[in-house]
């Protein structure tokens, strides 16, 4: 069989049971890179020598009879603004492309300790902004594959790695893996430490991962989730209480809020009738849907969630715009423009609608299990110089809850569509488990791109 | 003798041993509440049936053999920024001249649980921002009391109750405790709840106290401190580990930073030699005390300060500003339209910059168990207009860290001098014992006023 088609839990089984090597998994990942990435350009760096050198040291240990990880002998995508010790850390940015930090991220340390090893840098747009990367949709090379983790998303969905890490500060988790056919989460905020990722808005700013399975991605972020001192957000939660292994065991059907949003109206016509198919089939499959309304101070949500990322993205921003005159984007340039822009008070009330809007929100998942929602507008758009439209999603990031995307179907295009889970704040457990649920009732297999 | 001149301790002491009631004791605070208090004006509000009923009620508690609290038949002063159920709270504003809360603080609920009882509202600045209240300095009528807190530091000076409640945001705790010749001490930012306490700025704003000594301060605030899910920056830490009642057991010499900070200029030359005389006394007492000078980063902490201070109080004035046209102060007018142009960038920068003086500070508590530094510019000045500089506490009250004033002599014009001690963030234990430490070495009794 093909192992780069492996998820993250077959994979992990199969090292194990010496059915295949870390190395062997390995050099399937790197054959499909080798094959397709002239086309997709995942990658912003990759050393094929040393990503096999980690595979082996796996395998020695493993046939040491030596304690192994959680995670062993798995190569991890990591997204090119999380920082890694002794690899380029370019931020998608001229600025940082002879960057090489000192210290990994603390996400990056924990995949160690587990036993995993950095496969290679994917592309982000700059400074997970807006100015695209190289990236290629993997179902179709003329679109995009969003962003703006771009390279985390096409990788996991061409078979490059089993998982990727992301980040999401509006809907750069969610939005991508819609767009290129996998599983994205992005967890409650304060899960995950963002402690050595680079910043764009420290209110916003979270860790997400891309795997092809909700099982695979609840597992992985079980490994990676809990207190950090480096991340002054960092939660004090017992991450196995809260993002737990077993998302495959929610068995009685949800009740679930199908949720259109202000933003409803951006959707196509294609997302639109997707999302109405989905809400019938998970009702015909037992579950208790009620189409809800959110409270109408949502309407400013997405406003809200602008003014709280321009203001913290131009304090983090002026300066380097400052200091390296030219070397920042238009995009780049606009948010440190609209950013200076905000006052401190138009700050302090953002920050207080989305306190009041949380308040609120917390009501519905009082009747509810889990919302259900669109991910995105509809499929990648076909376009390198825009990565598509995050704003089915930022309501749910400002929130900081646990939100869960899954390949539905294919639209008219061939591109892949999903259907976005959100769960209550802190249940990362329950969103994952009402997800896989509904994930085994539309009980859709996206497949491989170029298969 | 005297009750009303009786401390906190002393006071409890003496109702549980029966040498005399909570009724006798409340009976000689109105008493002399009746004699001065047509000329200092420290309550806002006093029903003195009101208290009696009070008293007499722990009296029969008391008599029954009831179990009592901590606090059993104290009466304590409030300021009336801090809500009181049933019992006006007019903030020093005409906007809340009618205003009866429906819900008690969480201080004064602790206070109430306790068995203690508030004796009246005492008078604060508008908002426990600058504009003044009625009350005089005990000590010389023709001289400010200091603010916000007026009213608690010249009640507990001039024998009304054994100790009050303030509030602190720049210098509103030590100021007037050091004007008025009583012990203020203000806890660590996070350790007594303020939930039920008007806002003027949520970074900065602290509940603080004013006793007879640094023993009953300690006491009380013991009896206060705790989380609380109401203050959402209340901290999940031990009170009785952070703030204990054995105040006194400081033996051995402390290693002492003697601190002029950078506002020094601002201090009168009276205050100088008594900074420096403190200084001297103590290095003789056999304290290791070395001049240390801040960082320079600090030369910046009041800009910083008023920066966070302005933003915070325009976010929570103005809306009140716009809605009672003429019934905010000019002080407060001029707080409003500086916070309006402060930009988030600004806002945010200034909250950068204090924690990275935070994280400095803590360099200086590796070497020494506490700070020694002049509370307050000099004497009370001569002026009702004016509540005096706070220069030298705002730097404290922007750090967080726990600052104890007591009072070390009088000036050329017979008005009270004081020494301000700081403590290491979250150890207000040792805060306060090395200030009763210093407090014994100086063994400076100030007295009453008009005695």
């Amino acid at each position: 069989m093909d192992l780069y088609k492996l998820g993250l839990l077959d994979a992990l089984k199969g090292i194990r049971d010496r059915k295949f090597s870390s190395e062997d998994l390995t050099r399937a990942c790197l054959a499909r890179t080798e094959s397709l990435e002239g086309k997709i350009k995942a990658w912003a760096w990759l050393d094929p020598e040393f990503t096999l050198q980690c595979a082996r040291e796996a395998d020695r240990l493993l046939a040491g009879g030596l304690p192994t990880g959680r995670l062993h002998g798995i190569p991890i995508g990591i997204k090119d603004i999380i920082s890694t010790k002794g690899m380029p850390t370019s931020m998608g940015s001229p600025i940082y492309s002879e960057h090489v930090p000192s210290q990994s991220a603390t996400v990056v340390q924990h995949l160690q300790a587990a036993g995993a090893f950095v496969m290679g840098k994917t592309v982000t747009t700059e400074f997970a902004w807006r100015q695209p990367g190289k990236t290629h949709n993997p179902w179709d090379f003329g679109h995009t594959p969003g962003g703006s983790s771009s390279g985390s998303a096409a990788a996991v969905a061409a078979g490059y790695v089993p998982a990727a890490f992301g980040t999401q500060t509006i809907g750069s988790v969610i939005r991508p893996a819609a767009y290129c056919g996998v599983v994205g989460y992005k967890p409650s905020y304060g899960l995950i430490s963002r402690a050595g990722v680079h910043p764009l808005s420290t209110t916003l700013d979270h860790v997400g991962i891309f795997a092809r399975s909700i099982e695979d991605a609840a597992y992985l972020a079980s490994c990676m989730a809990g207190y950090d001192s480096c991340d002054p957000d960092s939660l004090l939660v017992n991450p196995m209480q809260t993002c737990s292994e077993d998302a495959a065991e929610w068995e009685q059907p949800p009740r679930l809020a199908a949720i259109k949003t202000p933003v409803w109206d951006l959707a196509g016509d294609v997302q639109k009738a997707m999302f109405k198919k989905n809400v019938e089939q998970l009702a015909e499959a037992g579950a208790v849907v009620h189409w809800v309304e959110l409270p109408k101070s949502f309407d400013n949500a997405l406003d809200v969630l602008r003014t709280i990322l321009f203001a913290e993205g131009a304090q983090i921003y002026a300066p380097l715009q400052e200091q390296y005159p030219g070397k920042t984007s238009k995009p780049l340039d606009l948010l440190i423009e609209n950013g200076l822009k905000v006052s401190a008070v138009q700050y302090l009330e953002a920050l207080k609608a989305a306190e009041d809007m949380r308040v609120q929100l917390e009501n519905i998942f009082v009747g509810f299990d889990g919302v259900v929602t669109p991910p995105a507008t509809g499929e990648a758009p076909k376009t390198l110089i825009d990565t598509g439209d995050p704003s089915f999603c930022g309501i749910w990031t400002l929130m900081g809850v646990p939100s869960v995307s899954f390949p539905v179907g294919h639209g008219p295009n061939g591109l892949p569509l999903g259907l976005q889970v959100i769960g209550p704040y802190l249940n990362d457990s329950k969103a994952l488990k009402v997800a896989a649920w509904c994930n085994r009732q539309i009980g859709f297999n996206v497949g491989f791109p170029l298969d």
